[in-house]
């Protein structure tokens, strides 16, 4: 790790906040010095926009398609962009990870869950993040700060996004270690202060 | 079987004449009053239209990446396409199919065959073809039909396409029961008569 840049993702429902957080911590971080790529799923690459205007603004798409057409937009993402700015030691700031695929596809779409992972380990390599933080919000309250404009995903049902909501908290509750799990309904500025202290402590860690 | 219309494949390399094969047979069978359905891969659906533009005509694409999106384009084929028609007891000929994605992602790009096979089978369910009509071509001759105007994956050096026709016969040697292999330099309606007799032969079988 300490050959390695820190790689962050953020994970959570639509309408949580992820962006602002990411912004955030973004500049807080370089304001301390530090090199930080900012980055998003699906679409953080030429070849993932056009992956991201299939899965989101296009027909519909089987089930098994759309997992791997996020799967193939991971992999290019990782092999262009995150590993060589990891490889530079630059702190990488995703907005959506492998977990969105296991919380969206399988979890909420009823694919098997095991195979989602594999799915995304494979196109990884078995790239993790050293820190997953998940902004939690109920489908409600996330669905009032979207807005009146959605996208494939965002037009799904109160369920579709109940399900997607319970599958990010299981997989947060199946590695504590990896997550930082926050109450998303909190003001920006509080949320931010619990995740700069966390990625501070990690970086600690990591330079050790 | 007997529910379901019958399913051939079309494989080879660039030029090797699976295009013109396949109306040969098509129109063979539409005269005996068959309702027959041809369609390709990458790109048999408005779907995989996106995705053939993204592999085939778009920047670089990570190897691992250009599996998935192969595997995806076949999902959505086969889903929304390829198992609709066969339901309806049609004849289903594809100018590619999964066997492309262990030649040219496995062989010829160096992916493990066991991976990529193993996408192909969770996009598509498991379905296999009940014939698979391998046009075998040395990559000169390939080269020389395939004229001037070459995409992403047809501008692959000699070496590639050799490993892509190795790729080929190594599934037909292994699945002999699964494959008429042809040699694609003899004259079209000698190679049509070869492929009708044994689609004929196995509908003989199908229908039993």
């Amino acid at each position: 790790m300490a050959d390695s840049g820190l790689f962050v993702a953020f994970e959570g429902g639509d309408g949580a906040g992820k962006s602002t957080q990411i912004r955030l911590l973004g500049q807080a971080l370089v304001a301390r010095g530090q090199e930080v790529l900012t980055t998003r799923e699906p679409g953080g690459t030429p070849v993932g926009t056009a992956i991201r205007e299939v899965l989101l603004h296009g027909d519909h798409v089987a089930p098994r398609a759309e997992a791997l057409l996020f799967a193939a937009d991971r992999a290019h993402h990782v092999a262009t962009v995150i590993e060589p700015a990891l490889g530079q030691g630059r702190t990488v700031l995703t907005d959506r990870y492998m977990d969105s695929s296991i919380a969206y596809q399988a979890a909420a779409r009823g694919l098997d869950a095991g195979h989602v992972r594999g799915l995304s380990l494979w196109a990884t390599g078995g790239l993790v993040p050293h820190l997953t933080v998940l902004l939690d919000v109920d489908s409600g309250t996330g669905h009032e700060r979207r807005g009146d404009v959605h996208d494939r995903l965002e037009s799904e049902g109160r369920d579709f996004h109940d399900r997607v909501r319970q599958g990010f908290l299981d997989l947060a509750s199946a590695e504590p270690d990896r997550y930082l799990v926050l109450d998303a309904t909190l003001p920006a500025e509080s949320l931010h202060e619990q995740v700069l202290t966390a990625v501070t402590d990690l970086a600690g860690v990591a330079a050790r």
